[in-house]
């Protein structure tokens, strides 16, 4: 079953380790899955984790590199000769092993390249260098088993035997012809349950959906969720079969969609990881903190108009931070949810009518709601009417607009085919600070003027 | 290949559909894969999607059913009679067939249930629909193919052939016991490159990975995507194998989770769905606008304090939507990092010291490029040093301090078994709010006296 990582069991490895007693380790390790070897590796200082690396087999090695993180593997690699590094690769799929290679330092990739035993896996791993990164080419690939149209299934099977020694997880075999344009597919099960004197032609499916090699991360990973698939063929502009995409590889690629949306909403700038380098972080971090303090002295230039009035009615100054954070925080909920409806396949014409409708609707509603407490506890805790209808009728114009903007902003970018996630996060906030803060001093000059 | 909807193409179908022109609609769907029929019903009104629903095959038909939005998938339901809606469940995976029961009103369930013919396939659904939501029971199927330990390879092919025809996505064959008891896993490439007389439990793997019916969703998409799974099998708590989990049922609860997780990081309750109904938005979005307001008013009390001096030095309210706005954002971007380092495998320990290290870290060099820029800034439009003084030191203290409470607030919370998601968002932001206008009149009080 599932192997559970404990402070004890930690404790009694790096004893085993700092009395180099290396069998005992190789008899703790042999029979964990690699992703349980990367959760203890965590644990480990750097130089236990060398100690512990050199203890495992080929394949594992492999194995458990792919599942650390890049700073670690990185850390890892350099630790290790190219022939080594090698060695590993050459037990890899071919996409996990142009990965790796890819990060390494450029002057070593041809190196490590060279020394791959295997020669067919090596020059698959030449090739699949080629493709750009974040499309189906970089993240196919290139074992699978493929038979011919003519083939019966008994005679598939026997390919099958034959072809399959190199392809860990097959779920399906391709029917090519001659030039290896892909003709379509047939499924293990229906394989299975099919009379071996049967033609592959006749129990294969030809509606294969199939993606290009140069087909965005994102748009594969959309296509295998929608159609609910587990591998994908990739085919070149000829129509020939060079790939193939796991769902395991693009559950990845979902995953890290989703941090780096949370990113993008948090005002962290693409390409920051978790685990970075400290100067690429605050790279990361700097562009939306200087549009939030230009945000912040747009507000300090707008409230200086009114410093006469500050001056007389200082009270008009405590309720800036209520006005603005309440304005801020409308206009996330609203974008949130319009980037989310944007992305899924629910909102795929020009309905902005009914969305902008209902923003506005909820908006509205939860504006009087808010209003009206504000202006009980102003009434209650302030003599001046002017001050409690001040921060009630602008906090209610304030949510509104903010409905408006929240919405109205990522349909705009949308439209523009700009990320509207971008629009979530610290650009509608600012915007809203600065328009909550020009309504709210507006309202109170207006209303000032009349009590 | 791919279907590419066009506004042409919708165009034709309505009019097909004002002209009842069934022949050329059923021609026109037949070979669509029920996604791109989902989609096609987006951009229809709900009249035209029940005429053009009543063509469709019971099979189609229940597939569409599936990859609709809950809101048009209960109309449509609404618009049928429950021996309609039997036929079509009688065509579904059990887990999909539970899973739009569970959808209808209750005194409609029972009724369904009984007209299906089918009555493996209703005792299925029944079954299923005694799991909780959220749990790996109320995810898995019951359509899978098990075979004994003591089968040959060639019987347990002819097994298969049996039983396959209830399983449309077969990954593997389980291995039980006469008991039922899961014994251990062939994948459907051990069975085809074995030899047909080898026994099965030579060829199984019997290190299976598995869930317990009552494992939660969450823990079940960790696992698959940790061990890079397809299908995961279920057993109940003596070990009997009950059901199974496919890939495709998990990539959605990825999805749903990252939706979800970035709703509540923009104040928006759990259970909010993208097209609710109005008064389950408003209550899902009120509760974080209230904090907030409470923030405000706390806020406002603290500014009160300082009415003498704002009356004297005005243009110290100007700031305060700066100070409030750079805390925030800083705050946000150190939780975003925070919540999504807990929730990858690379913090398992309890490692607050280093990560607190690094945030602040990054927030003093941020906060020392912001002040300074702020500082230039004020010496240039303003003749006011205090001012300049008290903006820039306060900020620098307040990203600090946003810094500190970003990343203790999240790592606090997950202590104490909180979902730290909770923590991004609305709930930092008012903390750093309040904080932020604290600091920066209490360092305005003690530097304008000093000038």
């Amino acid at each position: 079953m599932q192997f559970e990582l404990t402070t004890d069991y930690i404790e009694v490895l790096k004893q085993a380790i700092a009395g180099s007693n290396d069998n005992f380790l190789k008899s703790k390790l042999e029979d964990l899955h690699a992703a349980d070897v990367a959760g203890i590796f965590y644990q480990l200082d750097f130089e236990e984790v060398k100690k512990v690396y050199r203890l495992l087999d080929d394949e594992t090695a492999g194995e458990v590199l792919l599942e650390l993180d890049e700073d670690l593997r990185e850390n890892l690699l350099a630790s290790l000769s190219t022939k080594k590094i090698a060695e590993q690769l050459d037990q890899m799929a071919s996409d996990d092993a142009a990965d790796v290679i890819n990060e390494l330092p450029e002057n070593l990739q041809d190196e490590v390249l060279s020394q791959i035993e295997d020669i067919e896996q090596a020059s698959d791993i030449a090739d699949l260098l080629n493709y750009d990164e974040g499309t189906a080419g970089s993240l196919m690939a290139k074992e699978l088993v493929s038979v011919y149209a003519h083939h019966t299934v008994a005679g598939c099977m026997e390919e099958i035997r034959k072809q399959a020694a190199n392809v860990e997880n097959m779920y399906a075999v391709y029917v090519v012809d001659e030039n290896e344009k892909l003709l379509g597919l047939l499924s293990l099960r229906n394989l299975i349950i099919s009379e071996p004197e049967k033609k592959v032609s006749e129990i294969c499916d030809e509606e294969v959906i199939v993606v290009k090699t140069n087909t965005p991360n994102t748009e594969v990973a959309e296509i295998m969720e929608k159609y609910d698939l587990v591998v994908l063929p990739v085919v070149d502009s000829l129509g020939r079969l060079v790939g193939r995409i796991t769902i395991d590889d693009v559950v990845d690629v979902i995953r890290e969609n989703a941090e780096k949306e949370i990113q993008r909403m948090s005002g962290i700038s693409e390409g920051a990881e978790r685990n970075d380098k400290w100067w690429r972080s605050i790279r990361a971090r700097i562009p939306w903190l200087l549009v939030g303090m230009g945000g912040g002295i747009i507000s300090s230039r707008i409230i200086g108009q009114y410093e006469a009035q500050i001056k007389i009615q200082p009270e008009v100054a405590f309720f800036i931070p209520l006005i603005g954070a309440t304005g801020g925080n409308v206009g996330v909920q609203s974008s949130a949810i319009i980037v989310q409806s944007l992305a899924s396949n629910t909102m795929i014409g020009d309905k902005i009518g009914p969305k902008l409708l209902r923003e506005l609707g909820i908006g509205f509603i939860n504006g009087i709601i808010c209003s009206l407490l504000i202006f009980g506890y102003n009434l209650i805790t302030s003599d001046s009417l002017a001050l409690a209808c001040t921060v009630s009728i602008s906090l209610i114009t304030v949510i509104l607009f903010a409905s408006f903007l929240g919405t109205f902003v990522p349909l705009t970018m949308n439209k523009f085919k700009i990320n509207p996630a971008l629009a979530t996060g610290p650009f509608v906030t600012t915007l809203n600070d600065i328009l909550g803060i020009t309504i709210y001093f507006l309202v109170g000059r207006l209303l000032y003027g009349q009590f």
